[in-house]
């Protein structure tokens, strides 16, 4: 049993998210908060741009309900730097009680997950949750410099430039996240840095699987399942092995890096903010505004490192994943 | 209030530490499970062999129990590698739901609070939870490369080479967790890598006053209170810090990174193996012999980070408490 049913689900009071100007272009241009026109958002460096829209995202949240950050029990949050500096600093700025996060771009549903549990465990009122990535700061950090512009195959992902960010609360009025699946680490062996979705499927296809088993639903009890960062490819695979599961997933199943972009960006978005923005802008404005009542959301993370890559290891994938209902 | 009091204060069922050939050289060599001849344990890099480490602890606390990986809920652990790879290779062969955390060596007490809450709100009845570091892993990624042999001022801390974990658990006999404070990110403005007891000092004197604001409970409340990985210059700030708000320390408060290492080791030890080791290894041990009944445990954490230093950042720190009670 990885699945945890929540007795008193916690409601996700309100929700902010923040875009660079490549995923404002893209399809989903309507439903962001802010959608950036400078990669550095008037900061000296990529990784202060990523801290300043994490911390606005946060801050845009928190200003949508009526509270302050003092009413905050706690804050989690995470992000693809190293030391995960652009949470670290937000904490700081916010001053709310903190607990860092890694999961790489499964952040935001660890946060979703663990929030829900500090909430529904009576151990807190609200709990501020937040992810954030940035293009040019994981391209550096994780490819190549990005000044080289190295080309790149069509199964590599665009790490999405962006941060969402969720007030969770223990009562009022909003969608309700009802479940959450904790996802275990599964490698099948891949080692391609620019095929990320490979990475992580077997990982969003275990947790899918895990989910159903767990709370006896099948697929088609959702009107929306989306994966975090699979891409084009990775989303395939999904379906491929759900199949020889004699699973068919529907039109129902999309992921959150194939809806943030035009067609013109390889295999999709990545990156912690892709689920982060795409559920905090998209889907929780489609369940707010009635279009979606059962969604099974599941973060996708791959633990990507250059050093484990270097020294000859694969790259693991996890998938978390997290059920809310319309409130 | 920032502390979470446990209704049904978890156990800790067992814990494990491994620790590198200096570790075992110290005053506490008596109280590890194993010491290390060699810091590459076997394998071909150091951060391989933390991952071995890390992995063998967490699978030598399990054993003191009478359980599986199967029969554990979730496991929490983190370490200070980038993208936590420790972490996440050892959460891959062990393949429990994974919840991956970054809190600088403030990680093991980090998990200890979030470990807590899973069990204490009823979502787990077991949770497995860990933390590493590695001397020369850390030395070489956040300051200069080992083999430059680059002179140290006295302000320095040596990171621990070594791993803790422990087992928490709804019900059973041992030590069990009371309390919980989670910290505030706390700034100061100082920037130097080599004084991290001055970084992370302010941090766990908020959490330690936080903590006896909100318990109602005064320091000597304590048998023993420990942070993390001060050093000989960071406790001294602590004790200053806290003269000035007229509360007075007492021989009752020591620090991990004092204790782990002979007099010979700069200013003492840091890392998150630091107060994974001593508290898993020492305390523990010493609750368990009856010669201490109420502890109080501050793991500390600097968030450094050699981006964020490099564009003109400070390093702020982080300190979260842990309160345990004899069995």
């Amino acid at each position: 049993m990885q699945t945890v049913a929540f007795c008193n689900p916690p409601v996700i009071l309100a929700a902010a998210c923040i875009v660079g100007p490549r995923e404002g272009e893209g399809p989903l241009q309507g439903f962001f908060d802010k959608v950036l026109d400078d990669m550095y958002y008037g900061e000296k460096t990529w990784e202060k741009a990523e801290q300043k829209i994490l911390e606005e995202t946060m801050r845009l949240a928190l200003q949508k309900t009526s509270l302050k950050t003092e009413d905050i029990d706690f804050m989690l949050a995470g992000d693809l730097t190293n030391q995960i500096i652009a949470a670290n600093f937000t904490a700081r700025n916010l001053a709310i009680p903190f607990l860092g996060l890694y999961g790489a771009c499964a952040t935001m549903y660890e946060g979703l997950v663990l929030g829900s549990v500090l909430i529904d465990g009576g151990f807190a009122r609200y709990v501020l949750v937040g992810a954030s990535s940035h293009y040019a700061t994981a391209e550096r950090q994780f490819r190549f410099p990005t000044e080289q512009g190295v080309q790149k195959p069509l199964s590599a992902q665009q790490t999405v430039t962006g941060a969402g960010a969720v007030v969770l609360a223990a009562r009022g009025q909003g969608p309700r996240i009802t479940h959450a699946t904790v996802g275990k680490v599964m490698d099948f062996g891949t080692g391609d840095a620019s095929d990320m979705g490979a990475a992580m499927a077997p990982a969003a296809a275990a947790t899918l699987l895990q989910h159903c088993q767990d709370t006896g639903r099948r697929p088609d009890a959702y009107d929306l399942i989306v994966t975090g960062d699979l891409g084009l490819y990775g989303r395939e695979l999904v379906i491929k092995l759900l199949e020889q599961r004699e699973i068919k997933l529907l039109d129902n199943y999309q992921d959150c890096g194939v809806l943030i972009f035009n067609r013109d960006t390889y295999a999709g978005g990545s990156g912690c903010a892709c689920s982060a923005v795409v559920t905090c802008g998209y889907i929780l404005n489609r369940i707010n505004q009635g279009e979606i009542k059962n969604f099974l959301g599941i973060g996708t993370g791959a633990l990507l490192s250059t050093c484990s890559c270097l020294q000859g290891e694969s790259i693991p994938g996890i998938g978390h994943a997290v059920a809310i209902e319309a409130g």
